[in-house]
């Protein structure tokens, strides 16, 4: 690969030509900012993926119409407290006038403005917050302004999340950055989209619109697509990206320019993902489950997710108890395809279960792994060469304190 | 319907002809009764559903072949607080030598008797507590054990759930009797089996084999299989029906007395499925999902009981949290085909969706519903004629503590 790196404190003002703000409008009753944009003065190709939820929220319509009509975009608007689902037309309609309102703010086409919403269900957009959050928001933006526009499009995180990576390729440098949330109702598949997670990416590369979306899709079904919370998804789920081309390094399809730029975009979106895994919901433990050598990669998958979101697995692992049992009786109810008794179990690297019976490591050599931060449960089924992994967490008494009061 | 009745504190032995008993045999730590029997003096005509899981149990794998293999059965002996699951061809050895200990000891043949375990899976069964347990358990033998019995099978049940039920035919009395456990690894489909739940039913009817598994599958399937508590299926889901003939009354197929009997033994196990639920891990409220309306059953059922595993409406039910936000979002990534514009929802008798959108029932008023410790949700697609409903709980500080400590 390329000369890549992480930016320190990196985010989505990094890339240049991109600026961002975060502000308080109101729509969260704890005074936090609730109101983030993001603004690029030279028009940027664009894509995005988003919820699979038949209940897709009205910003959620307006992006897909951006996708599919917009030839560039400018602006991004963000509001937290309110998801703008289950709105009907006049939810559509004021998602329509956020975005009336952003151009004529920054004087630029309202078709050239995305929306993204997060918060309550069913509620509709206050609309003069809408327009207080664009009033303070347009003189805020700036170069520097992608830690408070990260901070601001947060609802249950406990920490903003944002990254940049740098890629030093043959003809110069390009940027890639990026802010992301979602800290519950997470369990995205947006390739084929889903959760309510919202990431806003940017880079001053210039990338075709059509090839910016086959990357995207790929990257993401590669990062947010592998990780769950809870197992809901949500209505909102949006991740976008946004190239204003304002390095002049262009990314041609099938050149190794394209490689490393969709390999540094996979990096971004992979160390975002696990960041919100490590900040979901009441989670104490991020544990990557590997499914290996089963006879189809859906196999692999549906076994991998089926531990994943298994609450008595979950439990168990908040409980530091290295129960075994729970996590086969996930794969062999998954639906997948394989012979239990050739089924190997592996907690971290110590073999749990050797041909579907207990591999002997003692219990409290076991507890030594899952009283960990992090580990990796790996499932060797022994009957071909597809595989599959995701991240997921535990799941808490945090978890259910957040989630029996906080209304989403 | 002929005339139906539950019996007053009904169970296994309130069926002619049964006898059961349940002892102290040592697997469980708490020296709470941990092994149970149930034996018919006159051999029976039986039928089982099981689990789906690929690591079904050995004692799964034993009454699997019993139902293929025996003609009749005369005995069943069940141990609580060890699965013998994912125990290899030493766990499923030991299945066969637990039947052989109850047949000797009883002078039957071992073809005659099955086995069901539950409790925690990798461990080997401890054949000398096994010993043990038939040495006390054959002579306990009584016509009142039943409820002694369903006091034995019980794991982390808070109550014992035994009943029984009379019917008056035509050309006579029949009575069906159960006992059953679960509380925790609860999401049965057993027709196409799934969950650890274990039902033991016995009749004094004379019900062939074949038509006995027939009936068997169809109310289980109406059931256990409408039932969840944290959407984990075990490995060792055993449901099976012992037909004694004792009544001498016949109950031959497409009969009048064969819809009866049916529809006795449906409302027998619903009767218990509903209180496996009311009984759940942590559960405190009993919620009914019903979708209706729907393009076809498969639609009904895949919504339905995404909204019954979504750990984000179970949690604010425990919280008392009308947020009806979580139910559509259920909904709309359960993967049914409906128009999400057409979808209303109501909590209890109140409207809480119109047509995809806010229907305008004050918060307050929607708590009201929610704050019982029963209730339904249904969801009605306006799509067509299909519906299908299933029984879930909520999920609670306590369903954490549990399953964080204790060790399946």
């Amino acid at each position: 690969m390329n000369d890549f790196k992480f930016l320190e404190d990196g985010n989505i003002t990094s890339v240049p030509g991109f600026l961002a703000a975060g502000v308080t409008a109101g729509f969260k009753r704890s005074g936090a900012p609730d109101f983030a944009m993001v603004y690029t003065e030279t028009p940027a190709e664009f894509a995005g993926v988003f919820t699979s939820c038949l209940f897709a929220a009205a910003p959620v319509l307006l992006c897909r119409e951006r996708v599919l009509k917009s030839p560039k975009l400018q602006a991004v608007a963000i509001n937290s407290g309110v998801a703008n689902a289950c709105t009907g037309a006049q939810g559509l309609a004021n998602s329509r006038r956020t975005c009336d309102i952003v151009a004529e703010k920054l004087g630029i086409a309202p078709e050239a403005v995305a929306v993204a919403s997060t918060g309550r269900i069913g509620v509709q957009l206050p609309m003069d917050l809408i327009e207080k959050g664009v009033e303070l928001a347009v003189p805020a933006l700036s170069d520097d302004g992608g830690a408070a526009a990260a901070r601001a499009i947060m609802t249950t995180d406990t920490v903003p999340k944002a990254a940049a990576v740098e890629v030093a390729l043959p003809n110069g440098k390009i940027t890639i950055g990026a802010m992301t949330k979602g800290a519950g109702m997470i369990d995205p598949h947006l390739a084929a989209p889903h959760a309510t997670m919202i990431c806003i990416a940017a880079t001053d590369a210039c990338v075709d619109k059509a090839l910016l979306q086959k990357m995207l899709n790929s990257c993401a079904a590669d990062s947010f697509d592998r990780i769950t919370v809870d197992g809901d998804m949500s209505t909102n789920d949006t991740v976008m990206v946004l190239a204003n081309g304002a390095s002049k390094i262009r990314i041609a399809e099938g050149t190794p320019e394209a490689a490393a730029f969709q390999a540094a975009l996979l990096k971004l979106l992979q160390n975002l993902a696990r960041r919100m895994v490590g900040d979901g919901e009441g989670v104490t433990k991020l544990v990557t489950i590997e499914v290996v050598n089963a006879r189809s990669t859906a196999d692999a998958k549906v076994a991998a997710e089926a531990v994943a979101n298994s609450l008595l697995c979950k439990t168990a692992w908040y409980g530091n108890d290295p129960n075994w049992g729970r996590v086969v009786a996930a794969l062999g109810y998954s639906g997948a395809k394989f012979d239990p008794a050739k089924c190997d179990v592996f907690f971290g690297p110590l073999p749990v279960v050797k041909n579907g019976g207990d591999a002997g490591t003692p219990e409290e050599t076991l507890v030594g792994v899952v009283k960990e931060k992090e580990f990796t449960i790996r499932c060797d089924f022994k009957d071909g060469d597809a595989s599959y992994w995701v991240w997921t967490g535990d799941i808490s008494h945090e978890y259910v304190k957040i989630n029996a009061d906080y209304h989403t």
